[in-house]
Protein backbone atom coordinates (compact mmCIF):
# COMPACT_ATOMS: atom_id res chain seq x y z
CA UNK A 1 0.00 0.00 0.00
CA UNK A 2 1.17 3.23 -0.74
CA UNK A 3 0.66 6.23 1.75
CA UNK A 4 0.77 9.91 0.99
CA UNK A 5 1.38 12.42 3.62
CA UNK A 6 0.57 16.37 2.09
CA UNK A 7 2.04 18.08 5.12
CA UNK A 8 4.86 16.85 7.23
CA UNK A 9 3.90 19.34 10.34
CA UNK A 10 3.42 17.15 13.74
CA UNK A 11 -0.01 16.18 12.10
CA UNK A 12 1.06 14.60 9.09
CA UNK A 13 4.42 13.75 10.32
CA UNK A 14 2.74 11.90 13.41
CA UNK A 15 0.51 9.86 11.50
CA UNK A 16 3.09 8.93 9.06
CA UNK A 17 5.14 8.05 11.74
CA UNK A 18 2.18 6.17 13.68
CA UNK A 19 1.26 4.24 10.41
CA UNK A 20 5.15 3.17 10.24
CA UNK A 21 4.80 1.81 13.63
CA UNK A 22 1.68 -0.18 13.04
CA UNK A 23 1.71 -1.35 9.24
CA UNK A 24 5.54 -1.51 8.40
CA UNK A 25 4.85 -2.64 4.86
CA UNK A 26 3.37 0.21 4.04
CA UNK A 27 5.46 2.57 1.70
CA UNK A 28 5.44 6.61 2.68
CA UNK A 29 5.13 9.26 0.58
CA UNK A 30 5.34 12.79 1.33
CA UNK A 31 4.76 16.41 0.32
CA UNK A 32 5.89 19.87 2.03
CA UNK A 33 6.02 23.32 0.89
CA UNK A 34 8.49 24.02 2.78
CA UNK A 35 11.93 22.33 1.47
CA UNK A 36 13.38 22.22 4.97
CA UNK A 37 10.30 20.10 6.36
CA UNK A 38 10.78 17.73 3.52
CA UNK A 39 14.52 16.85 3.89
CA UNK A 40 13.69 17.19 7.49
CA UNK A 41 10.91 13.91 7.51
CA UNK A 42 12.90 12.39 5.01
CA UNK A 43 16.01 12.50 7.72
CA UNK A 44 13.69 11.38 10.32
CA UNK A 45 12.32 9.33 8.68
CA UNK A 46 8.88 10.21 9.27
CA UNK A 47 8.50 9.80 5.18
CA UNK A 48 10.04 6.90 3.22
CA UNK A 49 9.92 9.28 -0.13
CA UNK A 50 9.40 12.45 -1.62
CA UNK A 51 5.95 12.80 -3.48
CA UNK A 52 5.90 14.39 -7.05
CA UNK A 53 3.11 14.76 -9.21
CA UNK A 54 4.10 11.76 -11.27
CA UNK A 55 3.52 9.52 -8.75
CA UNK A 56 0.22 10.72 -7.06
CA UNK A 57 -1.80 8.30 -9.36
CA UNK A 58 0.19 5.50 -7.66
CA UNK A 59 -1.17 6.38 -4.20
CA UNK A 60 -4.11 4.83 -2.51
CA UNK A 61 -4.36 6.91 0.27
CA UNK A 62 -3.61 10.98 0.42
CA UNK A 63 -3.17 12.22 4.01
CA UNK A 64 -3.66 16.18 3.89
CA UNK A 65 -2.49 18.23 7.16
CA UNK A 66 -1.94 21.42 5.76
CA UNK A 67 -3.35 25.04 7.16
CA UNK A 68 -6.48 24.98 7.00
CA UNK A 69 -7.05 28.27 4.59
CA UNK A 70 -5.28 25.91 1.62
CA UNK A 71 -6.89 22.66 2.16
CA UNK A 72 -10.05 23.46 -0.08
CA UNK A 73 -7.83 24.21 -3.03
CA UNK A 74 -5.41 21.51 -2.31
CA UNK A 75 -7.66 18.60 -1.51
CA UNK A 76 -10.42 19.79 -5.00
CA UNK A 77 -5.88 19.21 -6.92
CA UNK A 78 -5.78 16.27 -5.30
CA UNK A 79 -9.24 14.90 -6.28
CA UNK A 80 -8.33 15.98 -10.26
CA UNK A 81 -5.39 13.82 -9.64
CA UNK A 82 -5.46 10.80 -8.07
CA UNK A 83 -6.40 7.05 -8.89
CA UNK A 84 -10.38 6.72 -9.32
CA UNK A 85 -9.94 4.14 -6.22
CA UNK A 86 -8.18 6.16 -3.83
CA UNK A 87 -8.84 7.24 -0.53
CA UNK A 88 -7.84 11.33 0.32
CA UNK A 89 -8.32 12.46 3.70
CA UNK A 90 -8.04 15.85 5.20
CA UNK A 91 -6.71 16.23 9.25
CA UNK A 92 -7.47 19.89 9.56
CA UNK A 93 -9.39 21.55 12.61
CA UNK A 94 -12.22 23.09 10.44
CA UNK A 95 -14.59 21.06 8.42
CA UNK A 96 -17.40 23.68 7.07
CA UNK A 97 -16.42 25.89 4.02
CA UNK A 98 -13.73 22.61 2.72
CA UNK A 99 -16.77 20.30 2.82
CA UNK A 100 -18.98 22.94 0.94
CA UNK A 101 -15.98 23.97 -1.69
CA UNK A 102 -15.50 20.01 -2.68
CA UNK A 103 -19.07 19.44 -2.43
CA UNK A 104 -20.14 19.42 -6.52
CA UNK A 105 -16.35 17.53 -7.14
CA UNK A 106 -17.08 14.95 -9.13
CA UNK A 107 -14.91 12.66 -6.89
CA UNK A 108 -16.06 14.07 -3.72
CA UNK A 109 -17.46 10.44 -2.47
CA UNK A 110 -13.26 9.83 -2.45
CA UNK A 111 -12.67 12.39 0.11
CA UNK A 112 -13.10 11.89 3.77
CA UNK A 113 -13.02 15.04 5.96
CA UNK A 114 -11.42 13.73 9.46
CA UNK A 115 -10.37 15.62 12.84
CA UNK A 116 -8.21 14.12 15.23
CA UNK A 117 -8.65 15.99 18.35
CA UNK A 118 -5.00 15.30 19.41
CA UNK A 119 -1.80 18.25 19.51
CA UNK A 120 0.46 19.71 21.53
CA UNK A 121 1.51 23.47 21.01
CA UNK A 122 4.76 22.58 18.96
CA UNK A 123 4.84 22.29 15.43
CA UNK A 124 6.88 21.21 12.40
CA UNK A 125 7.81 17.81 11.85
CA UNK A 126 10.51 17.52 14.54
CA UNK A 127 7.64 18.26 16.99
CA UNK A 128 6.29 15.06 15.09
CA UNK A 129 5.81 11.75 17.56
CA UNK A 130 4.30 8.18 17.11
CA UNK A 131 1.83 8.13 20.21
CA UNK A 132 -0.16 11.17 19.50
CA UNK A 133 -2.84 9.43 18.13
CA UNK A 134 -2.85 6.64 20.26
CA UNK A 135 -6.54 6.33 22.25
CA UNK A 136 -7.85 9.56 21.44
CA UNK A 137 -10.90 10.66 19.70
CA UNK A 138 -11.18 11.04 15.94
CA UNK A 139 -13.99 12.97 14.19
CA UNK A 140 -15.48 11.63 10.58
CA UNK A 141 -17.44 14.32 9.29
CA UNK A 142 -20.28 14.43 6.40
CA UNK A 143 -19.22 10.16 6.48
CA UNK A 144 -22.56 9.69 4.64
CA UNK A 145 -20.92 11.48 1.29
CA UNK A 146 -17.95 9.27 1.39
CA UNK A 147 -18.02 5.50 -0.32
CA UNK A 148 -18.23 3.11 2.48
CA UNK A 149 -15.45 0.99 1.42
CA UNK A 150 -13.35 4.32 1.23
CA UNK A 151 -14.60 4.93 5.25
CA UNK A 152 -13.45 1.38 5.95
CA UNK A 153 -9.95 1.95 4.98
CA UNK A 154 -9.60 4.93 6.85
CA UNK A 155 -11.32 3.10 10.09
CA UNK A 156 -8.87 0.22 9.43
CA UNK A 157 -5.88 2.70 9.35
CA UNK A 158 -6.70 4.02 12.53
CA UNK A 159 -7.86 0.86 14.27
CA UNK A 160 -4.69 0.13 16.29
CA UNK A 161 -4.51 3.45 17.50
CA UNK A 162 -7.44 3.14 19.49
CA UNK A 163 -9.05 5.92 18.36
CA UNK A 164 -12.78 6.63 19.42
CA UNK A 165 -14.33 7.55 16.17
CA UNK A 166 -17.35 10.25 16.32
CA UNK A 167 -19.49 11.18 13.74
CA UNK A 168 -20.74 14.50 12.63
CA UNK A 169 -21.74 16.90 9.66
CA UNK A 170 -19.17 18.89 9.24
CA UNK A 171 -20.91 22.74 10.78
CA UNK A 172 -21.93 20.96 13.71
CA UNK A 173 -18.55 20.42 14.03
CA UNK A 174 -17.49 23.28 13.52
CA UNK A 175 -19.55 24.97 15.72
CA UNK A 176 -18.38 22.72 18.83
CA UNK A 177 -14.97 23.42 18.05
CA UNK A 178 -15.19 27.03 18.26
CA UNK A 179 -15.94 26.71 21.63
CA UNK A 180 -13.89 23.71 22.82
CA UNK A 181 -10.57 24.66 20.95
CA UNK A 182 -10.67 27.90 19.22
CA UNK A 183 -12.08 29.70 21.84
CA UNK A 184 -9.17 28.76 24.12
CA UNK A 185 -6.58 29.83 22.11
CA UNK A 186 -7.88 32.96 21.50
CA UNK A 187 -7.95 33.85 25.16
CA UNK A 188 -4.63 32.42 25.66
CA UNK A 189 -3.10 34.62 22.74
CA UNK A 190 -4.63 37.42 23.79
CA UNK A 191 -4.12 37.04 28.16
CA UNK A 192 -0.50 36.52 26.51
CA UNK A 193 -0.99 40.12 24.94
CA UNK A 194 -1.87 41.40 27.68
CA UNK A 195 0.38 40.52 30.17
CA UNK A 196 3.46 41.41 27.75
CA UNK A 197 1.80 44.77 27.40
CA UNK A 198 2.26 45.54 31.33
CA UNK A 199 4.69 43.55 32.29
CA UNK A 200 8.01 45.00 29.86
CA UNK A 201 10.30 43.02 32.03
CA UNK A 202 9.96 39.25 31.12
CA UNK A 203 12.15 39.06 34.31
CA UNK A 204 8.91 40.23 36.54
CA UNK A 205 6.79 37.57 34.66
CA UNK A 206 9.32 34.52 34.96
CA UNK A 207 9.76 35.35 38.68
CA UNK A 208 6.07 35.94 39.90
CA UNK A 209 3.99 33.66 37.36
CA UNK A 210 3.34 30.23 38.91
CA UNK A 211 2.18 26.88 37.04
CA UNK A 212 -1.10 28.70 37.17
CA UNK A 213 -0.69 31.12 34.20
CA UNK A 214 1.39 29.20 32.35
CA UNK A 215 -1.34 27.17 32.33
CA UNK A 216 -3.59 29.22 31.07
CA UNK A 217 -0.95 30.81 28.36
CA UNK A 218 0.16 27.50 26.93
CA UNK A 219 -1.90 28.00 24.23
CA UNK A 220 0.06 30.99 22.91
CA UNK A 221 2.62 29.13 22.28
CA UNK A 222 1.00 27.97 19.25
CA UNK A 223 1.86 28.29 16.13
CA UNK A 224 0.63 31.51 14.44
CA UNK A 225 0.05 30.00 10.58
CA UNK A 226 -1.65 26.96 11.55
CA UNK A 227 -3.75 29.45 13.72
CA UNK A 228 -5.14 32.02 11.94
CA UNK A 229 -6.16 29.62 9.32
CA UNK A 230 -8.33 28.33 11.63
CA UNK A 231 -9.80 31.79 12.61
CA UNK A 232 -10.28 32.71 9.25
CA UNK A 233 -12.04 29.15 8.32
CA UNK A 234 -14.18 29.16 11.18
CA UNK A 235 -14.30 32.60 11.27
CA UNK A 236 -18.47 32.88 11.69
CA UNK A 237 -18.32 30.70 14.61
CA UNK A 238 -15.70 32.07 16.64
CA UNK A 239 -16.64 35.31 16.28
CA UNK A 240 -19.74 33.97 18.05
CA UNK A 241 -18.00 32.52 20.72
CA UNK A 242 -15.82 34.89 21.17
CA UNK A 243 -19.17 37.41 21.55
CA UNK A 244 -20.42 34.99 24.13
CA UNK A 245 -16.93 34.98 26.43
CA UNK A 246 -16.63 38.82 25.95
CA UNK A 247 -20.26 39.19 27.47
CA UNK A 248 -19.15 37.01 30.51
CA UNK A 249 -16.23 38.93 30.97
CA UNK A 250 -17.71 42.09 30.87
CA UNK A 251 -20.52 40.42 33.12
CA UNK A 252 -17.54 39.74 35.72
CA UNK A 253 -15.96 42.99 35.07
CA UNK A 254 -19.70 44.70 36.31
CA UNK A 255 -19.94 42.56 39.45
CA UNK A 256 -16.82 43.50 40.57
CA UNK A 257 -17.47 46.68 40.02
CA UNK A 258 -20.45 46.83 41.98
CA UNK A 259 -19.37 44.35 44.31
CA UNK A 260 -21.57 41.58 44.29
CA UNK A 261 -19.88 39.21 45.60
CA UNK A 262 -22.41 36.66 46.38
CA UNK A 263 -23.04 36.32 42.69
CA UNK A 264 -18.70 36.28 41.90
CA UNK A 265 -18.79 33.15 44.39
CA UNK A 266 -22.14 31.20 42.49
CA UNK A 267 -20.47 31.86 38.98
CA UNK A 268 -17.02 30.24 40.43
CA UNK A 269 -18.96 27.46 41.60
CA UNK A 270 -20.96 26.97 38.52
CA UNK A 271 -17.52 26.99 36.60
CA UNK A 272 -16.03 24.01 38.92
CA UNK A 273 -18.66 21.70 37.35
CA UNK A 274 -16.18 21.48 34.82
CA UNK A 275 -14.14 18.96 37.43
CA UNK A 276 -15.14 15.57 36.40
CA UNK A 277 -15.14 16.88 32.82
CA UNK A 278 -11.64 18.01 32.94
CA UNK A 279 -10.27 15.23 35.15
CA UNK A 280 -11.60 12.99 32.50
CA UNK A 281 -9.84 14.86 30.12
CA UNK A 282 -6.68 14.66 32.03
CA UNK A 283 -6.82 11.08 31.91
CA UNK A 284 -7.62 10.35 28.75
CA UNK A 285 -5.03 13.08 27.81
CA UNK A 286 -2.31 10.29 30.00
CA UNK A 287 -3.96 7.38 28.52
CA UNK A 288 -2.92 8.65 24.72
CA UNK A 289 0.41 9.44 25.97
CA UNK B 1 9.73 26.65 68.97
CA UNK B 2 6.21 27.01 68.38
CA UNK B 3 4.58 27.53 65.46
CA UNK B 4 0.87 27.75 64.61
CA UNK B 5 -0.75 27.47 61.23
CA UNK B 6 -4.17 29.51 61.30
CA UNK B 7 -5.88 28.23 58.04
CA UNK B 8 -5.37 24.39 57.47
CA UNK B 9 -5.96 24.62 53.55
CA UNK B 10 -3.50 23.39 50.60
CA UNK B 11 -0.81 26.57 51.93
CA UNK B 12 -1.14 26.40 55.26
CA UNK B 13 -0.88 22.89 55.50
CA UNK B 14 1.66 22.01 53.02
CA UNK B 15 3.72 24.87 54.66
CA UNK B 16 3.21 22.85 58.23
CA UNK B 17 4.28 19.77 56.60
CA UNK B 18 7.20 20.79 54.97
CA UNK B 19 8.21 22.71 58.63
CA UNK B 20 8.22 19.21 60.03
CA UNK B 21 10.52 17.52 56.84
CA UNK B 22 12.88 20.15 57.46
CA UNK B 23 12.69 21.00 61.50
CA UNK B 24 11.10 17.66 63.23
CA UNK B 25 12.20 19.30 66.54
CA UNK B 26 8.89 22.43 66.10
CA UNK B 27 6.25 21.99 67.62
CA UNK B 28 2.95 22.70 65.52
CA UNK B 29 -0.26 23.98 66.26
CA UNK B 30 -3.61 24.82 63.81
CA UNK B 31 -6.52 26.66 63.73
CA UNK B 32 -9.13 26.28 60.94
CA UNK B 33 -12.95 28.01 60.66
CA UNK B 34 -14.10 24.55 59.64
CA UNK B 35 -13.91 22.07 62.25
CA UNK B 36 -13.63 19.18 59.60
CA UNK B 37 -10.23 20.18 58.23
CA UNK B 38 -8.79 21.09 62.06
CA UNK B 39 -9.68 16.95 62.75
CA UNK B 40 -8.18 16.14 58.93
CA UNK B 41 -5.02 18.17 59.84
CA UNK B 42 -5.18 16.26 63.12
CA UNK B 43 -5.19 12.80 61.47
CA UNK B 44 -2.64 13.94 58.08
CA UNK B 45 -0.07 14.81 60.80
CA UNK B 46 0.06 18.09 59.53
CA UNK B 47 -0.12 19.79 63.15
CA UNK B 48 0.46 17.75 66.26
CA UNK B 49 -1.86 19.80 68.42
CA UNK B 50 -5.16 22.08 67.77
CA UNK B 51 -4.45 25.86 68.88
CA UNK B 52 -6.39 27.62 71.45
CA UNK B 53 -6.56 31.24 72.03
CA UNK B 54 -4.90 30.36 75.89
CA UNK B 55 -1.62 28.95 74.02
CA UNK B 56 -1.63 31.65 71.55
CA UNK B 57 0.79 33.87 73.70
CA UNK B 58 3.50 30.96 73.84
CA UNK B 59 4.07 30.65 70.15
CA UNK B 60 7.24 31.94 68.52
CA UNK B 61 5.51 32.35 64.77
CA UNK B 62 2.14 32.90 64.12
CA UNK B 63 1.10 31.70 59.98
CA UNK B 64 -1.77 33.09 58.61
CA UNK B 65 -2.84 30.98 55.28
CA UNK B 66 -7.07 32.20 55.20
CA UNK B 67 -9.26 33.23 52.27
CA UNK B 68 -7.52 37.03 51.97
CA UNK B 69 -10.88 38.88 52.66
CA UNK B 70 -10.87 37.34 56.23
CA UNK B 71 -6.78 38.14 56.48
CA UNK B 72 -6.83 41.76 57.64
CA UNK B 73 -9.07 41.26 60.74
CA UNK B 74 -7.82 38.02 61.67
CA UNK B 75 -3.99 39.82 61.61
CA UNK B 76 -5.02 42.30 63.73
CA UNK B 77 -6.47 40.14 66.72
CA UNK B 78 -3.34 37.85 66.40
CA UNK B 79 -0.88 40.81 66.86
CA UNK B 80 -3.05 42.19 69.64
CA UNK B 81 -2.69 38.47 71.42
CA UNK B 82 0.69 37.37 70.36
CA UNK B 83 3.89 37.51 72.44
CA UNK B 84 5.89 40.84 72.01
CA UNK B 85 8.88 38.42 70.10
CA UNK B 86 6.52 36.67 67.79
CA UNK B 87 6.76 36.44 64.34
CA UNK B 88 3.02 37.03 62.72
CA UNK B 89 3.41 36.38 58.31
CA UNK B 90 0.52 35.98 56.23
CA UNK B 91 0.43 33.90 53.20
CA UNK B 92 -2.10 35.27 51.27
CA UNK B 93 -2.28 36.67 47.43
CA UNK B 94 -3.17 40.01 48.03
CA UNK B 95 -0.94 42.49 50.25
CA UNK B 96 -2.35 46.03 49.81
CA UNK B 97 -5.56 46.51 51.57
CA UNK B 98 -4.16 43.92 54.50
CA UNK B 99 -0.93 45.86 54.90
CA UNK B 100 -3.12 49.51 54.68
CA UNK B 101 -5.26 47.93 57.35
CA UNK B 102 -2.28 47.20 59.82
CA UNK B 103 -0.22 50.21 59.39
CA UNK B 104 -0.99 51.66 62.79
CA UNK B 105 -0.90 48.71 64.31
CA UNK B 106 1.21 48.75 67.57
CA UNK B 107 2.53 45.44 66.87
CA UNK B 108 3.02 45.88 63.14
CA UNK B 109 7.04 45.76 63.08
CA UNK B 110 6.42 42.10 64.16
CA UNK B 111 4.15 41.29 61.23
CA UNK B 112 5.92 40.57 57.24
CA UNK B 113 3.57 39.92 54.55
CA UNK B 114 4.34 36.64 52.44
CA UNK B 115 3.24 35.35 49.11
CA UNK B 116 4.68 32.41 48.09
CA UNK B 117 3.89 31.77 44.29
CA UNK B 118 3.16 28.09 44.33
CA UNK B 119 -0.46 26.22 44.27
CA UNK B 120 -2.64 24.22 42.60
CA UNK B 121 -6.07 23.83 41.94
CA UNK B 122 -7.16 22.07 44.21
CA UNK B 123 -7.62 23.20 48.26
CA UNK B 124 -7.93 22.15 51.76
CA UNK B 125 -5.94 20.09 54.13
CA UNK B 126 -5.78 16.97 51.78
CA UNK B 127 -4.73 18.55 48.92
CA UNK B 128 -1.51 19.66 51.03
CA UNK B 129 1.74 18.02 50.27
CA UNK B 130 5.48 19.06 51.65
CA UNK B 131 7.18 19.54 48.53
CA UNK B 132 4.49 22.23 47.45
CA UNK B 133 7.26 25.20 48.15
CA UNK B 134 10.42 23.56 46.94
CA UNK B 135 12.38 25.79 44.65
CA UNK B 136 9.26 28.40 44.30
CA UNK B 137 9.73 32.14 44.57
CA UNK B 138 8.66 33.76 47.81
CA UNK B 139 7.33 37.61 47.90
CA UNK B 140 7.95 39.70 50.68
CA UNK B 141 6.57 42.73 50.79
CA UNK B 142 6.86 46.23 52.37
CA UNK B 143 9.76 44.38 54.11
CA UNK B 144 11.44 47.53 55.92
CA UNK B 145 7.93 47.88 57.83
CA UNK B 146 9.00 44.92 60.02
CA UNK B 147 11.79 43.93 62.44
CA UNK B 148 14.88 42.67 60.95
CA UNK B 149 15.61 39.48 63.64
CA UNK B 150 12.15 38.77 62.61
CA UNK B 151 12.80 39.20 58.86
CA UNK B 152 15.55 36.55 59.32
CA UNK B 153 13.65 34.32 61.29
CA UNK B 154 11.06 34.16 58.27
CA UNK B 155 14.33 33.15 55.97
CA UNK B 156 15.35 30.76 58.27
CA UNK B 157 12.33 28.56 57.84
CA UNK B 158 12.23 29.17 53.96
CA UNK B 159 15.77 28.43 53.49
CA UNK B 160 15.57 24.69 53.38
CA UNK B 161 12.96 25.25 50.55
CA UNK B 162 15.13 26.98 48.35
CA UNK B 163 13.00 29.26 47.58
CA UNK B 164 13.66 32.13 45.52
CA UNK B 165 12.91 35.27 47.91
CA UNK B 166 11.49 38.71 46.13
CA UNK B 167 11.07 42.00 47.74
CA UNK B 168 8.31 44.13 46.83
CA UNK B 169 6.03 46.91 47.71
CA UNK B 170 2.61 45.60 48.71
CA UNK B 171 1.07 47.99 46.50
CA UNK B 172 3.42 47.24 43.28
CA UNK B 173 2.78 43.41 44.70
CA UNK B 174 -1.07 43.72 43.58
CA UNK B 175 -0.49 45.12 40.20
CA UNK B 176 2.01 42.56 39.16
CA UNK B 177 -0.20 39.56 40.26
CA UNK B 178 -3.55 41.53 39.20
CA UNK B 179 -1.54 40.37 35.66
CA UNK B 180 0.27 37.22 36.19
CA UNK B 181 -2.23 35.21 38.20
CA UNK B 182 -6.11 36.69 39.11
CA UNK B 183 -6.50 37.51 35.15
CA UNK B 184 -5.57 33.59 34.06
CA UNK B 185 -8.48 32.43 37.07
CA UNK B 186 -11.23 34.95 35.94
CA UNK B 187 -10.14 34.51 31.48
CA UNK B 188 -10.29 30.36 32.74
CA UNK B 189 -13.52 30.66 35.15
CA UNK B 190 -15.06 32.89 32.10
CA UNK B 191 -13.97 30.20 29.45
CA UNK B 192 -15.32 27.48 31.51
CA UNK B 193 -18.94 29.52 32.23
CA UNK B 194 -19.00 30.01 28.08
CA UNK B 195 -18.21 26.70 27.24
CA UNK B 196 -20.97 25.20 29.78
CA UNK B 197 -23.73 27.46 28.52
CA UNK B 198 -23.60 26.02 25.03
CA UNK B 199 -22.55 22.64 25.43
CA UNK B 200 -25.55 21.47 27.56
CA UNK B 201 -24.45 17.76 27.25
CA UNK B 202 -21.66 17.26 29.38
CA UNK B 203 -20.46 14.09 27.04
CA UNK B 204 -19.76 16.33 24.22
CA UNK B 205 -17.51 18.73 25.62
CA UNK B 206 -15.47 15.06 27.02
CA UNK B 207 -15.39 13.83 24.06
CA UNK B 208 -14.09 17.07 21.95
CA UNK B 209 -12.12 18.58 24.00
CA UNK B 210 -8.15 17.93 23.92
CA UNK B 211 -5.48 18.44 26.32
CA UNK B 212 -5.16 22.81 25.21
CA UNK B 213 -8.76 23.41 26.33
CA UNK B 214 -7.83 21.56 29.20
CA UNK B 215 -5.23 22.94 30.29
CA UNK B 216 -6.55 26.64 29.68
CA UNK B 217 -9.90 25.87 31.90
CA UNK B 218 -7.42 23.86 34.62
CA UNK B 219 -7.90 27.46 37.17
CA UNK B 220 -11.77 26.70 36.61
CA UNK B 221 -11.37 23.91 39.19
CA UNK B 222 -10.06 26.48 42.01
CA UNK B 223 -11.96 27.15 45.27
CA UNK B 224 -14.81 29.90 44.79
CA UNK B 225 -14.24 31.11 48.18
CA UNK B 226 -9.96 31.65 47.65
CA UNK B 227 -10.88 33.44 44.45
CA UNK B 228 -13.77 35.58 45.44
CA UNK B 229 -11.57 36.84 48.53
CA UNK B 230 -8.78 37.59 46.13
CA UNK B 231 -10.89 39.52 43.62
CA UNK B 232 -12.73 41.00 46.32
CA UNK B 233 -9.25 42.07 48.11
CA UNK B 234 -7.92 42.94 44.66
CA UNK B 235 -10.85 44.78 42.80
CA UNK B 236 -9.27 47.65 41.34
CA UNK B 237 -6.10 46.13 40.06
CA UNK B 238 -8.55 43.15 38.90
CA UNK B 239 -10.84 45.16 36.91
CA UNK B 240 -8.16 47.40 35.33
CA UNK B 241 -6.58 44.47 33.86
CA UNK B 242 -9.49 42.63 32.84
CA UNK B 243 -10.44 45.58 31.21
CA UNK B 244 -7.42 45.32 28.95
CA UNK B 245 -7.96 41.80 28.52
CA UNK B 246 -11.41 42.40 27.10
CA UNK B 247 -10.16 45.92 25.38
CA UNK B 248 -7.73 43.23 23.37
CA UNK B 249 -10.37 40.22 22.90
CA UNK B 250 -12.42 43.72 21.27
CA UNK B 251 -9.69 44.07 18.75
CA UNK B 252 -8.98 40.44 18.08
CA UNK B 253 -12.85 39.94 17.45
CA UNK B 254 -12.84 43.35 15.19
CA UNK B 255 -9.75 42.41 13.33
CA UNK B 256 -11.35 38.75 12.67
CA UNK B 257 -14.83 40.90 11.55
CA UNK B 258 -13.03 42.79 8.95
CA UNK B 259 -10.76 40.04 8.08
CA UNK B 260 -7.28 41.76 8.88
CA UNK B 261 -5.72 38.08 9.00
CA UNK B 262 -2.45 39.59 8.32
CA UNK B 263 -2.61 41.77 11.70
CA UNK B 264 -4.10 38.77 13.40
CA UNK B 265 -1.25 36.74 12.27
CA UNK B 266 1.43 39.33 14.02
CA UNK B 267 -0.42 39.21 17.18
CA UNK B 268 0.29 35.26 17.28
CA UNK B 269 3.19 35.85 16.77
CA UNK B 270 3.78 38.48 19.07
CA UNK B 271 2.17 36.30 21.58
CA UNK B 272 4.61 33.63 20.79
CA UNK B 273 7.61 36.02 22.66
CA UNK B 274 6.28 33.99 25.77
CA UNK B 275 7.82 30.99 24.92
CA UNK B 276 11.19 31.28 26.65
CA UNK B 277 9.03 32.42 29.45
CA UNK B 278 6.83 29.73 29.53
CA UNK B 279 9.12 26.92 29.23
CA UNK B 280 11.12 28.19 31.85
CA UNK B 281 8.21 28.68 34.39
CA UNK B 282 7.62 25.26 33.60
CA UNK B 283 11.38 23.74 33.88
CA UNK B 284 11.22 25.65 37.62
CA UNK B 285 7.66 24.13 38.41
CA UNK B 286 8.89 20.61 37.57
CA UNK B 287 11.88 21.37 39.03
CA UNK B 288 10.09 21.92 42.37
CA UNK B 289 7.95 19.21 42.02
Amino acid sequence: MNIASIGLGLIGGSFALSLKKYFPEIKRFGMDNNPEHLQKALELNIIDEALHDENLFKMDVVIVSIPVDKASAVVQDILDKVHPKALVMDMGSTKGALCAAIAAHPKRSQFLAAHPIAGTEFSGPEAAFSLLFDKKTMIFCDVEATQPELVDIALSLVAPMEMTIKYMGAKDHDKHLAYVSHLSHISSFMLGKTVLQVEQNDKTIFDLAGSGFASTVRLAKSNPVTWTAIFKENKGEVVQALDEYIQNLKTFKAELETQNYTEIHQQLVNANELKPILNGILKKENHGN
